[in-house]
């Protein structure tokens, strides 16, 4: 039996597009401090410095945005104005899951011919929460969620399942953490674009070279790919 | 084979007095705005408020500081204290970590005789960094880090690797998550008190009325308990 695993934001559910919306709201809470250039760039500097203390996540971004914010505007920044940064930024943590475009019909077919996990990187407790929300739960026999995704964190999970990276399949949005970690490790990655895509999690075109995955326009199209769409 | 797990903070490694000593400097810092008492059950209402938001953890525990510094202060805190708060609790993500006595030739001998595991809750990432800076990692077969410690999550667990209660043994610092409900679900339970439990921890003793579980003095004790001092 082939394990299939799915990555959970923007290939579950829209994720990327509540960050940046909330990156817009704290780009005009600080429009009279410093200017928007400026201020983003420092934020993604922040956030990829505070990887490595904070890990992924909306509350190492909510604390990016804060020490950004101080740093910028030379700790002038009002506690009022934290507050709001804040407030604004916490509903990354319980907003309404929005759930991908043919995702449910998709699991609902998969779930009966394969086993299915979720297999993504981030915060624990924000990712259970997302998934709780989402009230596709019960499609998952398993749930990973890992601090980092890449070739010696796949390999553990195929390990502990005792799944042969022959009989593993990956579908996720990000070619960093979802597509090449698979190909390196002899898995078999679909990758399903999303809209936005986090520039942390970008690669170069060169990485790409001589790496062999599917790209598909939707998640609608992994019943024909995986033929069972006739079955359904 | 039994498998026996053990929590990690207080447990392995000395945490909780870590987050008292933050606390204290929190509370100079805000001493000219507000007095401790205040402070302190303001700053613990905020934590247990936001456990449901944020979940466990360091990252939690800053931005609960922050939002009770802003709160307290009506907002007159200046960026540059909230600054000192961040400053100040951001060691608890990368403090040394100080093993408790004991452990050491504990791991070292039950990792000959018994599967070991990490069992504990909190935040993902900030648990996996403690493990891998503590230098215990090698003497545990597996790293369950789960964001609750009930009945649900022990079973889970339970059923995931295939053991079953009786040939489970819990190794912790807290009545309430460590072995309370391992007692439940028929599991063994040791429970080893440490100096300092978070007060969200506690249990009334009523609780504990008609449970059945072992208190040690400290994790030596375990050789004896368990009955391989003799072979080590």
């Amino acid at each position: 039996m082939k394990l299939i695993a799915f990555d959970a934001d923007d290939t579950l559910w829209v994720n990327e597009p509540n960050f940046v919306g909330v990156k817009e709201k704290f780009c005009e809470l600080l429009a009279h401090y410093v200017d928007q250039q400026t201020l983003s760039s420092q934020l993604y500097d922040a956030e990829v410095r505070n990887l490595q203390v904070f890990g992924y996540g909306a509350k190492s971004f909510m604390l990016s945005m804060i020490e950004t914010a101080i740093e910028l505007t030379d700790g002038a920044i009002t506690g009022r104005e934290i507050q709001q940064i804040i407030d604004t930024s916490r509903r990354l943590l319980d907003y309404p899951i929005d759930v991908l475009d043919g995702i449910p019909e998709v699991l609902d077919v998969f779930s009966k011919h394969f086993e299915l996990m979720v297999l993504t990187k981030g915060d624990l407790f924000d990712q259970e929460s997302k998934l709780a929300r989402s009230g596709l739960g019960h499609y998952f026999k398993h749930i990973e969620i890992v601090s980092e995704k890449n070739e010696q964190s796949y390999q553990r999970v195929l390990t502990r399942y005792n799944v042969a990276p022959a009989d593993f399949i990956m579908i996720g949005n990000s070619l960093k953490s979802d597509i090449l970690p698979v190909v390196h490790i002899g898995g078999r990655a679909i990758y399903i674009p999303s809209d936005t895509t986090w520039v942390h999690e970008h690669v170069a075109d060169e990485q790409l070279v001589g790496k062999s995955f599917t790209t598909l326009a939707s998640a609608r199209e992994l019943l024909t790919l995986l033929g069972v769409k006739e079955i359904a």
